[in-house]
């Protein structure tokens, strides 16, 4: 496993991103060494700096890794249609891909405060771009009549923390199973956005 | 400033507790030592002991206090009447509860990890009961006829992710005030739980 160039995404290998996302989850950025990451990949510490050169930049990296399969992901979602298919298709998405993603979603809640004003600046257009996919469908469902909502760019925010909060209850091996959970969450969604 | 015996949320003083929540919040508890916590205090690392044993204790106590006044604040807020009537005053008393409480709100999130077995499950209980007053309002709100909900369980919880939500947005000299932000909210949570 070569240190591949690239976009920002692609500077740290999968098994460090891995290695690191874990153990950030547990313990937090500012608890975890560099050298504890390279003990839970199984390299020495030496070569860590192969992967990645601090880390600063592997946090920012575990960060951009997440916003890039998730804006990699919405673009091939099957979103189409009128404001409230397009709703659905995007509730729906949005739960199957963060559902098991909770050490992703957790650490770029959490670790946003570590990182350096510029890095920290790049991931929130990043996830600034996906709200904005959100918000365009609100928006549309309001032209076409079928919305109605007090705030727009409010109600994007509401629904997507609406949405992510799932991962802090949902067990695999609970009473519900993802469809349902969906339609749950589906039947929240729209009405509170539907025109009455 | 002595030493108080009584509650879980009475034996840690005030300072400590501020400051302990001020580091925490921004470096996370892991990375956080005793050391530094009494000096942020202003007091030796020794004088520390007087109040809180060690670092578990001291992240107990700042959990249970946020919990113990949220609930001691729920019981006296004027939440009373029809479900509609009592759901609404819950929205409004949750917004203006937590948004003046971003660290708190944040460390009793991410610092769940950091619990020993049996103070989570204490800080977990406590939650439970907030989790349970809002529940209540939902079901009765189904008795009455006027709320339609798929899952009363889960969506006490996707309510409370939505309006807890706020803490990672709101900012006090941005664009809307606390008033203008519960419209919205109230809006939002009327629209999704009303029956059609």
């Amino acid at each position: 496993m070569a240190r591949k160039q690239g976009s920002h995404s692609d500077i740290t290998g999968p098994k460090v991103r891995d290695a690191a996302l874990r153990l950030i989850a547990r313990h937090g950025c500012a608890a975890v060494s560099m050298r504890q990451i390279a003990a839970e990949v199984g390299v020495q510490a030496g070569a860590l700096y192969n992967y990645t050169p601090d880390k600063q930049s592997l946090l920012f990296d575990l960060m951009c890794t997440h916003m890039d399969e998730l804006l990699a992901a919405l673009a091939d979602a099957p979103i189409y249609g009128t404001a409230m298919a397009r709703l659905e298709a995007f509730t729906r998405f949005h739960i199957r891909f963060h559902l098991p993603r909770r050490d992703q979603v957790f650490v770029s809640y959490m670790e946003l405060r570590n990182l350096t004003p510029e890095n920290f600046a790049k991931v929130e257009a990043l996830r600034r771009q996906y709200e904005d996919a959100l918000e365009t469908i609100l928006k549309d469902g309001e032209a076409e009549g079928v919305f109605a909502l007090p705030d727009t760019r409010v109600s994007t925010l509401a629904l997507i923390a609406l949405l992510t909060g799932i991962t802090n209850w949902y067990r695999a091996n609970g009473r519900l199973s993802i469809a349902e959970v969906e339609e749950i969450y589906w039947s929240l969604v729209r009405k509170a956005v539907v025109a009455a």
